[in-house]
């Protein structure tokens, strides 16, 4: 009397759901234990053929869909406590299935954030994959957008716009020379990183903080805008990687592009001066890089960009945005 | 600088962020503030042309998207504390995001469970609504699948079949007769009625529930197999509302599509015979109707169901499933 779901969740996703909450996907919901603190919730949502292309393997799909959400906790400076999963198939490819869920789950393991609960639906469009993650802060701890104030200095976890350029390569089938580069790219597009090692450090010490996913530009223009303030930004200070500078050197990308393009999911923050050196340590202990890019100041202008020469660079458009 | 996603937002479902938790939804998250109690979370996704039909109005697919996730909350003994929402839209229609917008507000705030967040994005594909839903229990009071045992009763709430039938209905293009059984039946498919009230008295006296929404006969076997025991259901006594009867009558359904169908979102649960009379007053208390449909045996068999001459009834299908 069993359905197709059900064999489904049974088959591929019963193996990820470790936390007693969970029930072992057999019920109608999960459980979060109350805890003294606060549960942060993030979702978000990934989309073949907008936040991933057909051809990505099952494998970057699935970390792609969890990750993007990570990174919101990451952000907030939370630490991960489990999701719930919401995938909308088109056809059931049992070994796509199988490639999804076992990638999913050694995620869901490495950065110790359970599956409780979902969804499977079938659609007569594409894939979607939809993810709820939960994550714990101290009471009252949760890091907002919000409280970036005049002097604060800006950080920005990694690096800033591979993933961006990884898109293109794929998109337009360009080549930046080096193989290894190519391929390094096109990772970071598919496969962002968490920063959840930073988790803390932000909400010990940032005023301000966000994840940077539709383009570094914009997402700063957010982060402002809800704080009250503007920023001056160096561009010659921004974190590029060593295939990122090549693609600038090929013309294969512009610097307007590189704070534009989305899927970045670095963290953005903004650190009170006081704070930074422990700041700044507490990053290193976790060996998650972070690079000061520029400075908050009062005003509601958007964002300024300087070049090296000092001069305001003019973006044409800020941010990737759906509609 | 902002992007048309936040325009939409602020436009559109920032009015109904009213909980201080969402933040206005300017946030990458929200926040649920710990309780004392037990966290219960569940989604639920619809998608256009397999949950909710392409001609449904925007209203009803905004009450159905919410309404299916309060009603697992019920099942559960829960009480709503707020939910998500993933929005995947194919096009941008202002009339349908107002329409759709203030449904959902208005639903929210009849029951009290107000939106912490979401994420609106893009897709080629059917508008596709995926909702995570949260709800509080003391601590270890969550009702399960797994716990009815030999001799309990099964109960359902309000009435069996009339949303598989209203969907019938407008799929085919059937007349029931009467004009105002047809618009209920149709409108118990689009808008299903969360049993809110009885989630206290399900909490309180029930050994296992779960929401009816795939069909009566598939979502009982869940419920048995989950407990490890078979029932035995007297489809004489099946909750039917006159319509559903007259349509019997007309032969526009048959008994085995009425316990087959889905979108019923009624809770079934089994109550031990020294807990009934006080699950009754409970129910009775919040003008819930149960109506008592059979018992739990022993066994690992799939659930009987008996005619009113004592035969066993066997079904061809005993759920809807995606795949």
């Amino acid at each position: 009397m069993s359905s197709g779901e059900d064999d489904l969740i049974a088959r591929y996703f019963r193996p990820l759901a470790t936390d007693p909450g969970a029930f072992g996907l057999v019920d109608d919901a999960a459980i979060l234990k109350g805890a003294s603190g606060d549960l942060v919730v993030t979702t978000d949502a990934i989309v073949e053929g907008v936040h991933f292309l057909p051809d990505d393997p099952a494998h970057t799909v699935a970390r792609k869909a969890l990750r993007v959400n990570l990174s919101d906790l990451a952000a907030k400076g939370a630490t991960p406590a489990g999701f719930v999963l919401t995938l909308a198939l088109r056809v059931v490819d049992h070994n796509w299935l199988a490639e999804f869920a076992h990638a999913l789950g050694e995620d869901a393991t490495a950065f110790a954030c359970p599956l409780l609960g979902g969804d499977t639906v079938s659609t007569p469009g594409p894939l979607t994959i939809s993810v709820t993650a939960f994550g714990r802060v101290p009471a009252g701890c949760m890091v907002r957008r919000s409280g970036a104030t005049a002097g604060d200095v800006v950080l920005v976890t990694g690096t800033i716009g591979d993933a961006g350029l990884g898109l293109s390569l794929l998109k337009h089938g360009l080549q930046t020379g080096s193989e290894a580069a190519q391929q390094g790219l096109i990772a970071r597009y598919r496969v962002p990183e968490p920063r959840l090692g930073i988790a803390a450090a932000v909400r010990d010490h940032a005023s301000a903080a966000m994840d940077v996913s539709d383009g570094l530009a914009g997402d700063l223009a957010k982060l402002c805008k809800a704080s009250g303030v503007t920023a001056e930004i160096r561009l010659e200070q921004l974190p590029l990687s060593p295939a990122v500078r090549a693609g600038l050197a090929r013309k294969l990308t512009t610097i307007e592009d590189l704070i534009s393009g989305g899927d970045d999911y670095e963290v953005l923050c903004t650190v009170p001066e006081r704070r930074l050196a422990a700041f700044l340590e507490a990053a290193a202990a976790q060996r998650v890089k972070t690079t000061r890019i520029g400075v908050i100041r009062a005003g509601d202008a958007p964002p300024v960009f300087m070049s090296a020469a000092g001069d305001a660079v003019t973006l044409k458009r800020a941010s990737y945005s759906h509609f």
